[in-house]
């Protein structure tokens, strides 16, 4: 099989992430999901539509045409296609419109307010399959805003970062991260293709993000957990807080948050992204200031750092560059194990046929 | 045989287009033609000669250097060349000049202001086989200035984009192209490796252009024609203009122009035009207007989209891709087929030596 | 043997120049060095510690992370290792430190001011075979700063620019260079893989900056040396300077440097360089002056033209572009037959591993 770089070939038997419900409406917004261009929009009835984003006349971009009622002019010659990708009219000459004037739809879903994409050959996986939210829905909670950034970063270095907390003390020591030295506790499971790692640092001074939000004062000391569940490719259920030390975790400040990674081109992603707390709810600018204390440590200090990794890469694949294996690196080997075997078992179904 | 993106090899059996004349004095001006590096200058005598472009000692680009009456010398250590290629110069220790000690010269022609290159091996093609333009030459008409464009795009899809002038209405909504859904009669006919594509919108209002050069009020219906004729590999005469519905042409208000498109590399063209109508040739100001909008049409209409559909290729072979094609592709595809069968010729013409 | 551009693989049995001495302190210091990642830094003993820039657990640049004492903490998880390359500390779970995490170590030696580290797989060759520059020693001598530039060149291409001075009147007309057309005596001799190119260019007005500098009057006749001793892979000694025409070396006004170029990767280099006088030592201002002339120089003459050779052989091999062979291409021709040797020899070695 080909690999380039630190990339993997793509899993495409899965529902992805696409959008964020609310950021799909009435206008063309192309996504680039596995290597496949989508084009997106809500229809009038207010369902989905996802449409390959290539016009199969001239391969000009579908999203740099108009959306007219539920259709798509291309914005190069005129032809426009409906919600269902056949082509309803051809402006020019005897208004010809071949049967094989068509574009390829995607079966969409939403679910917890986020869009989700069959990027498979064949029959869509039954929506059960989708990782579920409840948290979400929790009105109880504080939410920021439903973000998302793309990055120039291949999803397996970020899906490493994300599954391997333990950087936090070193990355980002000034707002995320315990002091460094602070004791870890790691347990992980896998159940199916679901990783679930569990990480405690028991009895130590709160991380400063807790205590600029007023979580917990600095001569405090706390239990800090940070519990990670991850789904193919790169969706994240992160459930995280501080309690006192020795107390029960329902009484304890929560700091979570759902972060997905889809990867768009085998050296890019997109990044879903929003927390949510259950403390000081009503405080008003605390909200912004979690986002652009997020938004600082992404980009000042993981992007760089992961992009260092890539550099330094430099295409190689990652086991032939025989990474040292560390007790910590568990939960990130294993779900690099599922996408390998996702990925082969595509490849041995495709063998088939 | 190699073929890279979208992208063709280059026929060479061909006099190109490398500049107007207007373009080429007393100083060193460099082209990159079908992969070659060529420098370019006038003489004493107003001849222009054309050299390689690259020093055969260090392969130091000789434009870098400087032109000593009718002797180019290198910009790096001083070697120097006469018109004809040979080395006539060496400031250096005994001063040797080797015989290997030449720069390639190419066969230079003068014609209608434009200054034409033979690319081939072999001895040039006679000039007779050069596209005239005796519209350049018609005094009663006004002129915009001689323009030359570059182009980070490959030569292919900027004819594609030429030749099937359909997009105008879609691309250009705000000035050359009619309204959607102009009803539009084509007709193509090829004779030898020319193809003259005729384009027939009758009983419409006014393109903007005409309304805003004041050829035609916003309430004249009028017959709008835009006729295209094509040498390889993108020599375009283009013959257009309005006349009243059911007028004679030889009545209208013509706005029309010369196109060339010239392969630089595989990736890039030079874009050479100028425009010309037959009103309001006094009018103050109108013709810098007209160059204004052309420029503006060009540079944020059609370049964004083809430079669009060369992304989507990605450098897939665009047969390859297979292309929808439809009735107003004809043009384009005859011209593609001519110039594949031009290279294939070549590269059969070379297997025999 | 795979070869790219006009790049060579690298000699790796030998000491290469990393630093000036007083580039390297109490922080790590990147370099990338024939292609291979180093961090420097100095211990405190004094003594310089060169290890792989690279974390063997999940390739972090090092020099991302910080110095704690003599041991290098990694940026991303903590990891720590000493100046030997050793993992003395793993912050996380259970403490384990596998044997395999370590870090390549490098054998460092000061010499003259500059940091040499070996580069082969074996024992390093003795110091002996270090060149040396005994004129950075000298207290007579008015020095500028030592100087380190990046340069996005290949180092043969910078090598061949030194080596051939016949390029300064054409290149430099204005600095360095003697006027276009004077006559020059050069004299080559190799011994072993030390090239001694030695140029005298007698009875002529003297080059600006001798003018400039004081050094002579713009109508004094001179003798002008300039003698250039190489070592590889970029090592260069330059001995220059002028004289009453006649008159004996040793009245002359030297203005001479340490040149030393080194392949970073196969496309980039490292330029450290020092220049230094025997005349108008005090003279306020001189030194910044010649400072800022070289740096000039090299940026918006040699640079640039250094690079278009580069792109105009387009990533072709030297040799088989043919490259005329003039008598003043001795010395250049002569260094690219012992670096072809010296990567030939250590191909052929590792062939009888
Ligand atoms: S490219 Fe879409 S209609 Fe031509
Ligand atoms: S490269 Fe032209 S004279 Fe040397
Ligand atoms: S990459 Fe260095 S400790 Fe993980």
């Amino acid at each position: 099989m080909e690999r380039s770089g630190s990339a993997m070939t793509f899993a495409r038997e899965l529902w992805y992430t696409v959008a964020w419900s609310e950021q799909i409406g009435r206008s063309l917004t192309p996504r680039t999901i596995a290597g496949d261009h989508l084009v997106l929009y809500r229809q009038l009835s207010g369902d989905v539509a996802a449409l390959s984003d290539t016009c199969p006349h001239r391969f000009a971009p579908m999203h740099l045409g108009s959306l007219v009622d539920d259709v798509v002019q291309c914005g190069y010659h005129g032809l426009r296609f409906d919600a269902g990708g056949a082509c309803v009219h051809n402006p020019h000459g005897n208004g010809a419109k071949p049967k094989a004037a068509r574009l390829r739809r995607y079966d969409v879903v939403e679910l917890d307010g986020l869009v989700w994409v069959w990027m498979g050959a064949g029959e869509p996986a039954d929506i059960s399959t989708i990782p579920r939210f409840p948290e979400l829905h929790e009105s109880s909670y504080a939410f920021t805003g439903a973000h998302m950034m793309t990055m120039d970063l291949p999803i397996d270095l970020i899906v490493d970062n994300l599954l391997d907390l333990s950087h936090a003390a070193y990355l980002h020591p000034a707002t995320l991260g315990a002091a460094q030295g602070t004791k870890d506790i790691t347990s992980v499971k896998k159940a199916g293709n679901r990783i679930q790692s569990n990480r405690l640092m028991p009895g130590a001074p709160p991380a400063f993000v807790f205590q600029a939000t007023e979580a917990a004062g600095p001569d405090d000391i706390v239990d800090y957990w940070a519990n990670m569940r991850w789904d193919p490719p790169g969706v994240f259920s992160m459930d995280a807080g501080i309690v006192a030390t020795g107390g029960r975790k329902e009484d304890g400040r929560i700091l979570s948050s759902v972060q997905i990674v889809v990867p768009s081109t085998e050296g890019s992603s997109y990044y879903f992204w929003k927390m949510f707390r259950n403390y000081n709810e009503d405080v008003p600018g605390m909200t912004e200031a979690i986002e652009a204390a997020v938004v600082q440590a992404f980009s000042t200090e993981d992007e760089p750092m992961v992009r260092a990794v890539r550099d330094r890469m430099a295409g190689r694949n990652f086991w032939d560059m025989r990474p040292l294996l560390l007790p910590q690196d568990s939960a990130a080997v294993q779900a690099r194990r599922v996408m390998d075997a996702l990925i082969a078992g595509e490849a041995a179904g495709a063998g088939d046929i």
